[in-house]
C-alpha cells in the first residue's frame, strides 16, 4: 500500500537566464549581510559569476562578505573557518554559487553559523561526534554552476574529515536550500569530462533512488524522467558544451535526480564510491560511481527485475519486444552503452592510484562511513560481493 | 526552453494508518495551544476522528479548542469569528480536520490569526480590500477526510463573501500547510455521491493544469498519473466505500492534482464552476464541473491536439492505433465514459435551481471572480462560446 513522506521546501527556479532573478526577487531571505561561498581554483571569479551575484545582492541593498577557500571535495577545516568568519562578522544567510561541492560546504557553514561548535561534532556517522543540531540552519541560496550532484534539491553535505579518509554526509531539515536557482547558462562553461563526471553521477542518484527500497511514487516519476533524459542528452551536453538545449535538459535532469535522492534514498553503490573518492581524493566521484556501476548492477537486477525493466523502458528499449526473463537485463545493454557514449571507458581508477591490495580498505570504509545505505540496498550483498564489484571496478 | 518554479514547502505524510504519526512526529509547529477547526455537521465528532486528534495532540503537550462551525461552502463572517477567538486565545497554530472547506477555512484563519483586520480584506480581487498581509500565516496542520480538492497540498483558501455570491481564492506562500497528514482511512466514510464529487474535481484539477499555459514537467507526470488513476479507481471508491485500496488511490491522486494546481494553475472551467456555486451555494463543485467539461474541452481540444492525446493515453487508450486527426478526441470518448461509469449522466444542474435565463449573470460572475484563469487557458474563447458551454451545462 502506498505509503511516503514528501518534503522538498525548497523554492526551485529554474531556467536559463533565471540569475537575473536574484536581483528582484521578493523572496530573499531576511537580512542585509550575505556570505558568498566560492571554491578555491577562482573560477567563479574569471567567468565574471560571482560579479553578477554580489551586482544582483547589492540591488536587494545586501553587503556580501566572499570566502573562497572551499576545495573540490570540501575539507571539515574549511567549514570550521568559514563558520567563525561568519559568525564574527553576524552574517544573515548564505549564498552558495558553485558545483556541489561549494553548495554543501555552504549548507554546513549555514548550520555552523547558528551553532555552537565544530562541523566534525554534527556528523552523525563514523567519528562524527553525533550531536543534534540545537537550532536550524540559516538561510542558504544555492546556485549551481555544475549540474549532477543535486544538492540544490537536498538537504545532505558531503564533507571530508580534515586530516582523514572519511567522507560523511551531515544535514536535517533545516539545511534544505531555501531557494536555489537552477540557470543553466552558467553550466556552459563546465568541460567535457566534468560534464561526464557530474551528468553521470545524476544518472546514478535516479537509478539507484528507482531501485531503493525507499522508492516512492514521486521520487519514481522523476527518476524515470531523468534517466530518459540523461541517456538522450549528456553526451550531447558533453560534446556541445555550448549547446544550451543540452545544456538546460541535463540541468533539469540533475535537478529531478537531487529531488529523487531526497524523496527516496541512494543505495549501497553510493556507500562504495564514497569510499573510493575518501581513499583517493583526487578522483571524481562520477567516475567512481561509472565503473563501480555494471559490476555493482549486474548482481543487482536478478532481484528487481520489474524496476529494472521499467529502467531500461525509460533509457528508450522496447522491452516487450523481448523474452520476458531477458527484459531487466537490457538494463545493463543500455548503462554499457552510455558509459560508452560518454567517454568512461577509456578511463581508470588505477590512474587515480586505486589498487587492487586496498579492497578490502575500501569495503570496510564502505561500512563504516555510509552503512546506512546497505539498508536501502533492494538485494543482499555478501563482503565477498561488495570486494568483487570493487575488485572488477578497479581492475576496468 | 524549460523555465518554471518549483515551491511545494509542505510536508506531506501519505498513508493509510498515518493520522497515529500526530502523535509522535517530532515535526509539530512550536507552541503548545492549537485550534481545530471542523465542520458544522458534526461529522468528525460522531465518526471519532476528533477524539483521535486531540489525543494525538494531548500526547505532545498540547492542548486544544475545537472551532465547529465551518459550513460547506465557507463564509468570510466565519472565518472572522474563528479568527478572533484564536487571537483572543492566543493560540499557537491551527488543525484542519475535514474536507476542502474545513482546510480552506484554516488557511484563511491562519492567516488572519497573524494578521490584523476582517477576511475579506485580504482577497485580491472582485469586492475584496486587495491588502496584501504582513506577517506570515500562523502553522496549520490539513487533515484532509475526503479527497479531492488538493487543499492538503496548495496555498488556496476558497471563501465566499457572507450575504454576497462571491467565491474567491485567498492565499499566499505562508499559508501553504506546514504539514498535511493524508490518510485513506478517514476517507472510508465518504458517502457514495460525495466521493464522486470531490474524485471528478480532482481529475479536472490534473486535465486542467495539464493543458494549462502555466503546466510544467512536475505537474505534468503528477497531472497524467493522477488522470490514470482516477480514470481507473473512482468507480470503485464510489462503488465500495470501504475498499481500502480504492481509497487510497484516489488520495493520493487527489494529492498530486493537488500538487498540480500549486505547481501550474487550473484554468477557465474552474472560474465557470465557482460562478455555478457562487450563484447556487448547494451545488456541489464537482458537479458543477462534470456538466461543465463536455461542452467546455470540446472547444479546447482542437487548440491543443498532443495535450489531449496525452491526457487519452493516460486514460487508457491506444492513440497510436487511432487516425492522427482522432487521437485528441478521444479524451471526449474517455471523460464521457467516466462521467457515465460515475454516475454524473443521472445528475443535473436544475436541481439546484440551475436555469437558462441565468447564463449571461454566471458567466460575468466568472469573469469577474476568477478572471485570472483565463490568462492560463490555452485557447481564447469569446463571451458567446462561454455562454454556449454554460447553457449546454445546465441542459444536460
Ligand atoms: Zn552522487
Ligand atoms: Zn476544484
Amino acid at each position: 500500500m502506498l505509503n511516503f513522506q514528501l518534503f522538498i521546501p525548497t523554492r526551485i527556479i529554474f531556467g536559463p537566464g533565471k540569475l537575473a532573478e536574484l536581483a528582484t526577487t521578493p523572496n530573499l531571505p531576511k537580512g542585509d549581510k550575505a556570505m558568498i561561498v566560492i571554491g578555491e581554483s577562482g573560477a567563479m571569479i574569471t567567468n565574471g559569476y560571482l560579479d553578477k551575484v554580489q551586482a544582483a545582492l547589492a540591488k536587494q541593498n545586501v553587503s556580501t562578505l566572499v570566502f573562497d577557500k572551499i576545495s573540490p571535495n570540501p575539507q571539515s577545516d574549511q567549514i570550521d573557518e568559514a563558520a567563525k568568519i561568519a559568525r564574527d562578522k553576524k552574517i544573515d544567510f548564505i549564498v552558495a554559487l558553485g558545483g556541489g561541492s561549494t553548495i554543501d560546504a555552504a549548507k554546513a557553514i549555514a548550520l555552523l553559523l547558528t551553532n555552537v561548535g565544530k562541523c566534525w561534532d554534527y556528523i552523525q556517522s563514523g567519528s562524527g561526534g553525533g550531536i543534534n543540531a540545537e537550532n536550524p540552519a540559516a538561510p542558504l541560496i544555492a546556485i549551481p554552476t555544475t549540474s549532477g550532484t543535486g544538492s540544490e534539491a537536498d538537504q545532505w553535505a558531503v564533507i571530508n574529515k580534515s586530516g582523514g579518509a572519511e567522507k560523511i554526509s551531515l544535514g536535517n531539515d533545516s539545511t534544505f536550500p531555501a531557494m536555489s536557482i537552477v540557470d543553466p547558462e552558467l553550466m556552459i562553461s563546465v568541460p567535457p569530462r566534468m560534464t561526464a563526471y557530474t551528468g553521470i553521477d545524476a544518472f546514478f542518484h535516479a537509478v539507484e533512488t528507482f531501485v531503493s527500497t525507499k522508492h516512492q511514487p514521486v521520487s519514481d516519476m522523476l527518476a524515470l524522467e531523468s534517466v530518459h533524459l540523461i541517456s538522450n542528452y549528456l553526451p550531447m551536453a558533453i560534446a556541445e558544451g555550448d549547446n544550451i538545449e543540452g545544456r538546460t535538459v541535463m540541468a533539469w535532469a540533475s535537478t529531478a535526480a537531487g529531488m529523487c535522492e531526497t524523496l527516496s534514498r541512494c543505495i549501497s553503490q553510493h556507500s562504495l564510491e564514497h569510499a573510493l573518492s575518501a581513499k583517493y581524493p583526487t578522483l571524481p566521484h562520477g567516475l567512481g560511481l561509472a565503473k563501480l556501476s555494471v559490476p555493482y548492477f549486474k548482481r543487482l537486477i536478478p532481484g528487481s527485475p520489474d524496476r529494472f525493466e521499467d529502467l531500461a523502458m525509460a533509457m528508450g528499449y522496447d522491452t516487450q519486444s523481448i523474452d520476458e526473463n531477458m527484459r531487466a537485463t537490457i538494463f545493463l545493454e543500455g548503462l554499457r552503452n552510455l558509459l560508452e557514449r560518454t567517454g568512461f571507458n577509456d578511463e581508470s581508477l588505477k590512474t587515480y592510484g586505486a589498487k587492487e591490495e586496498d579492497v578490502p580498505e575500501l569495503v570496510a570504509i564502505a561500512y563504516e562511513t555510509m552503512g546506512k545505505l546497505f539498508d536501502f540496498t533492494p538485494t543482499d550483498m555478501t563482503q565477498e560481493d561488495l570486494e568483487c564489484i570493487m575488485s572488477e571496478a578497479i581492475a576496468s
